[in-house]
């Protein structure tokens, strides 16, 4: 089956899920940002300089000392110029009571600014129950997490499989799926986010290297024709060596492997 | 074999484990007071009424608001006064790079006032490598959480296991482990933290109730005689009901506990 990322948004159940698809399709981009900086400056500055090639950029706030309200709403603006949408990788990892009061207070109110956040799936359903009682009326929903890519972490395929189960068990708030495998049994509404991806100055081809604290990377096009990935979160490959992410959109490799993955449906 | 809390804190590789050790003996209390709250008025206040009665401090202070470096300077001189230990628990749960500057930078700047935190084992023991890289030579540890109390947790019994063996091979920096049923092969220089442990204010017997998002809870004696727990942690059953609190520490059921449990050894 065939499918675009547009005839997919129309199976998307969640509206940031249905609108990050149509934003996927517009832009021609499945890159996400991930910003790994401990500034307020910092962050605004590669979301304003990364904006236009990105669908997704993905935050770690809690990382960022002087993150403010103003920072948020700076970052919204940005957002809503260069047409992305944030998600704050807070990996939430408690019981559902703890979720839905780390989610909607807090010094970071992530609820307020983060169109979408992640969740591990350990705690149980209720986590993401508790994380969409806090989002109340607001456009908001998450990414479980059914793999990782570092090294000798603890999922195994039941784990997944039992990650995949609640993703499809509560599509109002779960937009997808952050892996490391292709999950070909996901339903089409479900955005695949694939980390652990690294944009190489050299080859287009995998590449594999670790940062010394056990992270693994593989390249783009590994991410999307092999792995399966909807979207590429390429982190230190980016704001280490902003110049590639421009030759990469401008040679067009991120949307050569896209239109690849859409033929596969 | 029997073995005081006291003689453990000899076994004990972590300095803040060995201290956490001789509080429960000095004080003779193995009582952890879990603090759900959204103001540092309404932390601090609960620090200052439990602080006689408890060993640790449980907090999670990205729920709370108007949370600053004052107040975790405020939270320390009660903690000096009071002599408790702090365990911010964040279940940290990201990759070993992202842990160490969430722990260490952000708003919070959680490695320069908790002596403890919590941490999820499931990205693999480089986790702990981050944490304590970004600990420094500051005396700090963490608990891994081995097993949840939440309805429909992912974890089995052999991640419990594969935790249990991260803990071993890390007692420089792991001081325990966050668990709900006794641990036999764990070495003694560990400590079992066990959560969803509640007060009743009638039966000391078990209880079980939950809060309408899957957490369930049982008594503390339950959690030290039957699940093997060296620390209870209390929430609500505390900070909803205080006056139950001083009842018991009064009458001396948790001593009493502690005691059964010591001779267990």
């Amino acid at each position: 089956m065939k499918l675009t990322y547009g005839e997919r948004s129309a199976m998307a159940v969640n509206s940031v899920g249905k609108a990050l698809f149509q934003l996927m399709e517009e832009k021609k981009t499945n890159l996400c940002v991930a910003v790994d900086v401990t500034t307020a400056e910092e962050l605004l500055r590669i979301a304003a300089e990364t904006g236009p090639y990105i669908c997704l950029f993905k935050t770690h706030v809690d990382a960022v000392e002087n993150f403010t309200e103003s920072t948020a709403k700076s970052l919204l603006e940005i957002a809503q110029k260069e047409k992305f949408i944030i998600l704050e990788d807070r990996k939430f990892a408690d019981i559902g009571k703890t979720v839905s009061l780390q989610y909607g207070g807090g010094p970071m109110k992530i609820v307020t600014w983060a169109d979408l956040v992640t969740c591990h799936s350990i705690s149980g359903e209720n986590a993401i129950i508790g994380l969409k009682s806090a989002s109340k009326d607001l456009p908001r929903g998450c990414f479980l997490v059914a793999e990782m890519s570092s090294e000798g972490n603890l999922i195994t395929p039941s784990y997944t499989k039992a990650t995949l189960e609640m993703a499809e068990m509560h599509p109002e708030f779960v937009v997808g799926l952050v892996t490391q495998s292709i999950m070909k049994e996901t339903s089409c509404g479900l955005i695949q986010l694939t980390p652990g991806v690294r944009i190489s100055s050299g080859s287009v081809h995998s590449i594999f290297a670790t940062d010394g604290l056990g992270q693994r990377w593989s390249s783009p096009e590994d991410a999307v024709l092999t792995r399966g990935a909807d979207i590429v979160v390429v982190g230190r490959g980016i704001t280490e060596a902003r110049y590639i992410l421009h030759i990469l959109c401008e040679k067009g490799h991120v949307d050569e492997a896209m239109v690849k993955k859409t033929e596969d449906y």
